[in-house]
């Protein structure tokens, strides 16, 4: 008799310069209950770039049947290209007990929330101040002021949606914020709803008394 | 400009036996922003407990006065005794940032959830099996059968509240479950609707882009 769990949707979001990127990848290198979300694109395959790994590579006729039977759990364009993300091996997954990582951004998120309900678990990054974020955002190339000022647009705007978000991290300290999407995911493993047979568990420990 | 938060409430709830005294004393003596409950009781002081630290003693008119005025998180009657919690240090330490731990069964624990909402966090441990939970009731103490007994079926009670509670641990191994606990805790600090000034935070981040 044993208990099991169904596993769940993690959302990290931030604007870009956060430090999302830093810490989705320590998560992923250290949690073997956790893997990454892959798309679907119509986008064609860049060099190096695999099937089932990095994406599902589709056309447009079928990306759109997706979007029709409701296969996609959220979708965007992006230019002239189209994801999304195919439901059926998130289900497959959560079923397992294993845990789904999405890099998407609010949007995304809200589309996900939608779907998801419960299975979703979302956390919002943000800099620790004006002047650190916009450091990162400069650091990130030599781009002009102009590109980096519609950087900084681009990163208020998302931030305008932190308070969609289940959890905040303040990003002061990266190893500290790395153990609190660790800490984040440890508790909630345990919630009680996203257990699975619990009665017949609780059942077992009364029994023979 | 700073985000700070409220403070929560945790509840750990467990038939005896299944070592909740040992993960509390664990979380306690390592984490420094949290504090026991200081319960009001009608009983008479025993030799060396200390009026504010093990209890608030008072008398019954008194007590029954805290009662009428809802001055009292939850309350009990454990023979002759009465026991409740005063609600006043807990908001102020709410207030303050600071947690507080409360030894309840699963009767206080539903009044706490009535009186404090979101700030309650209820975590709810089992012990791994049938055989576990009945050796440990006898090594508690040579005691007849008949009390084990009595025991066990106290425990059963107690175990049938287990869904009221947000989070359930099965206390396989206590160094784990105490890393649990401690997730739990650090998770929910971070949770969204415990944080005070974050539009001001966010509004600071923007600022001067």
């Amino acid at each position: 008799m044993a208990v099991r769990r169904r596993g769940l949707m993690l959302v990290l979001s931030s604007p870009s310069g956060a430090g999302k990127s830093t810490i989705s990848r320590a998560i992923l290198e250290t949690d073997d209950q956790l893997t990454i979300s892959v798309s679907a694109t119509t986008r064609p395959p860049r060099p190096g770039e695999v099937e089932g790994r990095d994406y599902f590579f589709t056309d447009v006729p079928s990306f759109e049947r997706m979007v029709a039977e409701n296969a996609l759990l959220e979708h965007a364009r992006v230019f002239d290209n189209f994801y999304g993300t195919p439901r059926q091996p998130v289900e497959a997954a959560l079923s397992a007990g294993r845990d789904v990582l999405f890099d998407v951004d609010w949007q995304g998120t809200q589309q996900l929330r939608d779907n998801a309900g419960r299975d979703l678990v979302s956390i919002f990054i943000l800099p620790p101040s004006h002047g650190e974020l916009e450091r990162r955002l400069w650091a990130r190339a030599q781009d002009p002021e102009e590109v980096v000022r519609k950087r900084m647009a681009k990163a208020a705007d998302e931030m305008s949606h932190w308070a969609e978000y289940d959890y905040i991290i303040v990003n002061d300290d990266l190893d500290d914020s790395v153990g609190k999407v660790r800490a984040i995911l440890a508790a909630e493993r345990a919630r009680r709803d996203r257990l699975v047979g619990m009665p017949d568990f609780v059942a077992s420990l009364c029994a023979g008394s």
